[in-house]
């Protein structure tokens, strides 16, 4: 195993689980592990306390007239459970049919790891980098950064920079090398759909008062046209249309075909807004998903019960042009039109 | 108060319920004080023993050339969880407002024990009783009778009769004798919607390929007009139309207009097949009910997950005219052209 990977190994080897508090020592001990890598590369290495995890920042010399990058990574990782479908210890990383095995390896030590080595081997053999650099490691990505945006606006100043790279995401195939020029934004929204005061039986009550739970359904199935596209009024309203040299090149990009999609996702067909690639719905276009429908009895067997309320989650992928306090709106009001006769929401 | 509600009372403290292991000695216990009620009463009564809990007849000095009537009750009750929504312990009886609380006294102990106390008071002032009587009380109706049928054949011959009387119903209102003629029919589906293999991302995969809880809101949605008509093909076939006795009678039925039934379900206003009243609905006509449904993530907040699969459950309530086989099959061959593309149920 060369020195490299041994090190990597080292960095997966910390439980940085941010959102389980048992894990805090694992997360600062992976930390303080990450300023010995950065003072070993000879740069200036500070760790940052912030009200939760420790942000890492590590910058080489900096010269006037050169361009700044910020290099971003995470050093927490997400929970391990369910434990049993491991078939080796998470944190104790190994490596088989040629890939690394280990929580982390993938979001983010690896990326960010990536990164430190190359900056290493050019200092190295260079003596320098052609390009004044900032590593800004944090140790909360996975719980949603909370103290991330008040510490980039205390040190604004130091951090200021003209690029910003983020290595968070994948490559489209092994060997070929990807840049990811955007990301879908989000916007949520949880409904409660309200019938009777109570739970009722089914044989007693049922067909004379709204089933929040068929009512729900019935707002569910209201989002899309049959064909797939969003029947929200307004819901594509100013979204910037896909360009051709877009649609060309991502025709062109390795495991990206509507086969490979369907291979990694196993849906027998592939589903969505008409007239776009599987590709194309999911770089370039926006979505409405059902991330979470819940009402009645969902037990073993059946019970015959007339369900007080439904609940469902939604949330919508937004693309350029689109505002996600509007587009919340717009979601809204569709439902609100959109809900049966009996029931409340 | 009354000797007679005493030995309501005595019933009731019983704590027999039938789902539960752990209240198996009151089951017996009740049985058994059953039996020296009807023993009090002078009738010939037996402790029939089942796979379950026992079976109770009683029996007055049957006559040649009368008619027979056998009463049927049971003596098992609900679970009582949660405790903390009752103001008195279930199993310590206690009138306020002038109603009695304790479990089972509207199901089933309060309604046998009348028929009870109404034989026992005909005996007592004529000597006998003008027809043959058998008290059939059984302890396993609230876990399916899962008893009662093969006691049934058994004794087919010994329980032969004329009528029937199951007071196991309610009264429309306090003080309107009330005699159920009638009550719906019963069959259940359970629907997996399967998807991708597992659960996706949601920002990553959706849009692309079918969300199986948004499949599965569309199926249920259509299974019903806008107007709440059920839109499944031939559902209605053979569905004996109600009499215009029968809807000028449940017109007049004291607590049973609209506004009766809106009041005690708490729903906001009326939902159903269109051209009936509540009160027809739910006495007359067949239904398609949702009684559970559930997909993807349905905890607190947000969690971006394009599940790998959904469920729901139907029930279907049947009126005459209707085969409960022809229903399922119906209904299925219904969900089966409404799957939509991208999922397999």
């Amino acid at each position: 195993m060369t020195s490299e990977l041994e090190r990597l190994f080292e960095h997966l080897r910390f439980a940085s689980i941010s959102t389980d508090s048992r894990h805090v020592a694992d997360v600062r001990a992976n930390a303080e592990w990450l300023v010995g890598q950065f003072e070993g590369m000879g740069m200036a290495t500070e760790i940052h306390e912030t009200p939760g995890n420790p942000i890492v920042i590590a910058r080489n010399k900096h010269v006037g007239g050169r361009r700044t990058v910020l290099i971003y990574g995470h050093y927490d990782v997400q929970p391990v459970d369910p434990l049993e479908l491991w078939d080796s210890a998470p944190f104790e990383p190994e490596i088989r049919d040629g890939k690394i095995w280990g929580r982390g390896g993938a979001d983010n030590k690896g990326q960010h790891f990536v990164h430190m080595l190359g900056a290493e081997k050019t200092i190295r053999e260079d003596g320098e980098l052609p390009v004044n650099v900032i590593f800004l490691i944090e140790g909360e990505e996975e719980i949603g950064s909370p103290n991330l945006v008040p510490f980039l606006e205390e040190h604004r100043d130091e951090l200021a920079c003209d690029i910003i790279a983020v290595s968070d995401t994948g490559m489209v195939a092994p060997g070929v090398p990807t840049l990811g020029y955007g990301l879908r934004g989000i916007t949520c929204l949880e409904v409660m759909v309200k019938g009777p005061t109570g739970d009722l039986h089914s044989g007693v009550y049922g067909g004379a008062v709204a089933n929040p739970a068929t009512a729900a359904a019935r707002m569910v199935a209201s989002l899309h046209e049959d064909d797939g596209k969003i029947a929200v009024d307004g819901f594509y309203d100013g979204v910037i249309p896909l360009e051709n040299w877009e649609r060309e090149m991502w025709a062109k990009v390795p495991g990206a075909a509507d086969e490979d999609f369907l291979k990694t996702t196993g849906s027998p067909e592939s589903f969505g807004e008409p007239g776009y690639s599987i590709a194309e719905r999911l770089w370039g276009r926006p979505t409405i998903e059902v991330n979470g429908i819940g009402s009645g009895y969902q037990g073993e067997g059946s019970k015959t019960v007339l369900p007080a309320e439904a609940m469902f989650k939604l949330s919508c992928r937004l693309v350029p042009g689109q505002d996600p306090a509007m587009v919340q709106e717009k979601v809204e009001a569709h439902l609100r039109t959109h809900t049966p006769a009996g029931v409340t929401i």
